[in-house]
């Protein structure tokens, strides 16, 4: 199929952008000499996963269960749930392990790691646990130093656990946008997470895998001794949060929302596009950088960046497009009802979760439908 | 099922609210003398929507052509696809049409009017028209007093189309917040409308239909003189947005989200949940009005309202919980890990979307599984 024959609002992904970014991800992983276990949550498409895992990813990173019943079902099996577990959820975990599936699962309390255990015993089970390390105040997990480390590393020793490892994110690298400060919080989120491990290794406890990542940190750190794997997800895509970070180019971007123009306010200046918050998101994640985008950068049908031109309204199935600054009062006659438009996304993560396929293109005039899934 | 049982996150329908949040809406209409055609976008999910017909509904409204065509096959005719209409969908709609649907579409410039006619010439088809009109400034359509009114009715008329009516939607009805306010853009909504279908009458051209709607002005008009038919979708559900708005009560808010506390971060003040913006949605709608909720107000699982508590952060997965003002420093022993809640969105339309089913339940033992759809 061409792009002009697609349906709109889609997603589409430009497949060589896409390759481009999990090559050099994966180039830089291997030059610091660590695994690399990309997060999935980002495409939750398999076409996407494959090309993770032919460059050399070792396993995957999962935001929810049905994701690693998913990627299990497609032959994946080295599988980390980065999420903190609970006992609601140990069955679902379970039955996949005894299907064959290498699943690790997550702490960060005694609660938590308690309710592992009881679960464990109960059912004879044994779980592959890692405990969550906070590195950066950012979210969840245990402070490196924090005696609260060697509390949950006891009370998974009661039995049916083994302590896989320690990991960490540095969600806070998001909060950045200067090539030192991101190395900082590199640095920050490695010694860290190592700190913990030796922790844990010096009570006695095993501990193989030391884990961090983010997209951020994960292109800024320069080295990462004592680090044994990275994890990262928006870098396979990219997008406007990320540019404004600093750690993609515009003509990074892999993924765009096509849309067709369908109205005009032309004494306003606005275009009304068929791509709203539902095809967008509402992911604002560019109102407190240094470039707000609105809700999506517009390009012309080819993915070239139309300057000035943003998202600046949605609403469900509306999107309103307008010139940043002075409106363009001859916006209509520039995108006449019935052409096609590409909007850059804000958070590439919330966009394409809102769509059932991407149209995958490497020309324009070749394109696939990879399918995707959502839901818990 | 009982809800204790529902795997989280999870979407959950409180069935009494909604039928009576149905009856409340139909029961006003019927009052005012006019139809009432739900805007199905909100749910999209056929258990709904055959509850709003049951009631009295005459036809429904919908977002996208995908909702049209569920729909449709889940034998509802009488359908008007609200957003307007451009070359790239005729054959979707037509194919519809073909098929039996009674789906009326819609324009608001004389280049769509056109490209509509010259399909239709064509392909010896036939579409049912309505003309978008704006009667608040707030998107789409054409101003009731505008020359552009009778050039898009022109347009139509060279054949191939039916003028079928006028339709408008009142979307800054949500900027509002007082009884007098939304009485006066009902007002405004409807005299607007009815003054659209008077000058294309007077101007020989039929306009049987003149619909007018949206959920706080639908609830708050005192008379609907010349209107046919009202629209309004987020009532179904109600949420905070429309509690803020002043329409409903937190009480009457049939849509909420189960979570499980998977940690704390206690110094903070801090519960973390499985759920994120990817089950809340990233919609900040209450944002810029009296009361903002953050990501939600939080609930006990029997949904009785925890006041002050609210999702201040959220994440993909990950949903952060803390109390409003001074920081609760035993939220931890409050809300131990495992733990249920239920969060009560922003937007129901939104917050719906992320999720392919729903969970509806009239007593905490009884609850049935209501699929739903997305995409396009």
């Amino acid at each position: 199929m061409k792009i002009s024959d697609i349906s709109t609002p889609a997603a589409l992904i430009d497949v060589d952008r896409m390759n481009r970014n999990i090559t050099r991800m994966q180039s830089r992983m291997n030059g610091l000499g660590v695994r690399f276990r990309p997060h999935v949550k980002t495409s939750k498409c398999v076409d996407v996963t494959q090309a993770q895992i032919q460059a050399g990813a070792s396993g995957i990173t999962v935001s929810t269960l049905k994701e690693a019943e998913q990627f299990f079902a497609a032959g994946v099996t080295d599988i980390l749930y980065a999420v903190g577990m609970t006992s609601n959820k140990l069955a679902q975990a379970l039955a996949l392990i005894q299907k064959g599936c290498d699943l690790k699962i997550l702490t960060d309390s005694v609660q938590s790691a308690s309710a592992i255990v009881a679960f464990a015993i109960a059912n004879h089970a044994y779980f592959k646990v890692m405990i969550e390390i906070d590195t950066d105040d950012h979210r969840s997990g245990i402070k490196p130093n924090s005696p609260q480390l060697l509390e949950v590393a006891q009370a998974l020793a009661v039995g049916g656990t083994e302590i896989y490892g320690v990991m960490t994110h540095a969600g806070s690298s998001y909060d950045l946008n200067t090539p030192e400060a991101l190395l900082h919080m590199a640095e920050q989120e490695r010694s860290g997470c190592v700190r913990a491990a030796q922790r844990l290794r010096d009570a006695g406890f095993s501990c193989a895998v030391v884990s961090v990542g983010s997209t951020p940190t994960a292109l800024s750190a320069r080295e990462l001794a004592g680090v044994t794997e990275v994890r990262a997800g928006v870098y396979v895509f990219f997008d406007l949060v990320m540019l404004n970070i600093g750690v993609c180019n515009i003509d990074d971007m892999a993924l765009s929302v096509l849309t067709t123009v369908i109205g005009h306010q032309q004494e306003k200046g606005w275009v009304i596009v068929d791509a709203g918050w539902m095809a967008m998101s509402r992911d604002r994640g560019t109102q407190k950088q240094t470039t707000d985008f609105g809700y999506g950068q517009v390009c012309d049908v080819a993915g070239v960046p139309l300057p000035g031109y943003v998202m600046t309204g949605a609403n469900q199935e509306h999107g309103i497009i307008s010139k940043q600054g002075e409106p363009d009062l001859s916006i209509a006659s520039r995108f006449p009802v019935g052409s096609s438009l590409r909007i850059l996304p804000n958070h590439a993560c919330a966009t394409a979760a809102q769509f059932p396929e991407y149209q995958a293109f490497t020309s324009e005039q070749n394109t696939q439908t990879w399918p995707r899934f959502y839901g818990w």
